[in-house]
């Protein structure tokens, strides 16, 4: 992806998104300026990745400001509608962070608040960049083949997932960029296909080799010794190291830990919860049931099937080899956990 | 499905194969009459599951007799249909049993080959009925939670799959007939969607609960402790207990292993190769990238993106709890070898 091209980007007056529901076959830019559109926007994954949420979150506080001065709200109506951006997701924790942070500028005014959604987004770009180091740093210092790696990913977790540049393709970018990378195995992430859809399209732009696989491929793949190491992102990190990320992730890490070889989970600190002491305290959000059972709206199941969709699964810390952020690399399942080293 | 629906008949005069690539939309049945025809329906998955193969394969020599006796053909054409026949899917091993079976019957003219054919699927379908009957005791014997079963399943072992029956889907036909089942977990199997497509169809018919999951639901759902045991079929298992199923299947087979509940195999004994020592003898079918890079005919990935696709993995001996054949159940991991135990 061009560095230009951000998947969230402030316009002036209105928060401009790049619909990802529509990649790879069409890149169309929807401009957000009420907090109802935004909140949908969230919601029906026009903008995802826990990263780009949170930015999203953050000029999101000034949408509502801004919304609320063209409409006269009162003070509580302000309060209602940030807090509806803040809980359009409920499993990412740093949009709450994101919008958090934000809102208590809110007194200040409308400039103070879209310099701290701005300073949201810069640090978060900043972040990843040290991230990418980070991580390819540790990879090139653990794995040592003695020729460029073979990674796996699980979703998307690159330029469109956050401020820009990735966390976990973010390392990848970097890796790529050092002449260290053979190949990406990119797993398709069903139901709603990110892998193929989003990180293959990052990956198109970046002229990074790849292969797209069904999700169901990768212990195989991974126990074949196909794949040096694996990283992914995170949508919340639990205290003791347990990690929500897009469902289909505890899979790799168990099929790593199996053969062997690295599981990385690459997220900014702020994806750290340390009030959740652990995975059994994270809400694993349930999607439509609908995303599973059908095709762009063309059922596939039989009409009387049920579908079961959680949106996220939890990988035990035990099972994270390191943690990549940005302030460096802590080896969760050695036993540096983010509740010790990130207070 | 009604006990009459067969995805495997003979016609009298042709072998008439339900077209599963249609289903769950459209019951079609096409009579296969040369082997060219049921090659590439064996190939187009038109016929699938190594059970429903190995029968379609058994007839194949009769349809290889008759069109050889319409052709005029020399004996050693007849011999390379019967070989192309049985060459049809290389992971498959008792497609190859099989046809070997029914080709030793050559000499005596086809009312014997019709003889051997009829014998395989009836002792395919007896064989199902007692897997169904040892599964379902061990399970109820080494899982009590005092309430029904939830079990996870991988692709589909059903009717369809077989001559008749089931052999994995046996096993929870046989638990749900005797009132021990509480609901079915089954995954959607990409790239082709055989879970969704035909496994729930096939729990549709006879009215048992389900769920339909993305394959990358499986490990969390078996991690969060919503399941009790998973059962799946196999299309080769080694002396060692090695086992080549959908991919897809090593990744159940790692959560189980970590949640601490059953993995259980069920297959007939012509499913074990003791010729095939491990796994890594086992060789893999890589199929066409389009089947997870388009979705029905659309493209998915973007236009240049690689796919890769493996239609089996395998899933090591030391991660099968249980292999159920017709002749009782193997406690594979515990040490109870195919190798030692079915010489």
């Amino acid at each position: 992806m061009p560095q230009e091209l951000r998947a969230v980007e402030w316009t002036g007056s209105g928060l401009a998104l790049i619909d990802q529901t529509l990649l790879p076959h069409r890149t169309e830019t929807v401009v957000v300026r009420d907090v109802d559109t935004l909140v949908g926007a969230i919601q029906r994954l026009v903008v995802r990745g826990a990263p780009a949420i949170g930015a999203a979150g953050a000029y999101g506080v000034a949408i509502a400001l801004l919304q609320g001065e063209r409409e006269d709200w009162k003070q509580g109506r302000l309060r209602e509608a940030v807090g509806r951006i803040r809980q359009a997701r409920p499993t990412a924790v740093n949009l709450m962070v994101c919008v958090d942070r934000v809102a208590a500028r809110l007194p200040e005014g409308l400039d103070a608040v879209l310099e701290e959604a701005a300073a949201v987004q810069r640090e978060d770009v900043e972040g990843n960049r040290a991230m990418g180091a980070f991580g390819a740093d540790w990879l090139l210092e653990k794995v040592s083949p003695g020729r460029p790696l073979r990674i796996l990913t699980h979703c998307n977790t690159g330029a469109l997932a956050t401020a820009g540049w990735g966390t976990a393709l973010g390392v990848i970018r970097e890796l790529h960029a050092r002449g260290r990378l053979e190949v990406v195995y990119a797993d398709e992430t069903r139901p709603l296909l990110q892998g193929s859809r989003l990180t293959a399209w990052e990956l198109v732009q970046e002229g990074i080799p790849h292969y797209v696989q069904a999700d169901g491929a990768a212990a195989g793949t991974i126990l074949r010794g196909e794949v040096d190491a694996a990283i992914v992102g995170a949508d919340r990190i639990a205290a003791n190291g347990d990690t929500a990320n897009k469902v289909g992730t505890v899979g790799v890490a168990l099929a790593c830990a199996d053969a062997g070889i690295p599981f990385l989970v690459a997220a900014p600190t702020t994806t750290v919860d340390l009030a959740t002491k652990t995975g059994d305290d994270i809400h694993i959000e349930l999607r439509d049931e609908a995303e599973v059972l059908e095709w762009a709206g063309v059922r596939t199941a039989p009409a009387s099937s049920r579908g079961h969709n959680p949106a996220f699964d939890v990988t035990p810390g035990r099972l994270v080899t390191g943690l990549v952020t940005e302030r460096g690399v802590l080896e969760v399942s050695a036993g540096e956990l983010p509740g010790d080293r990130l207070q």
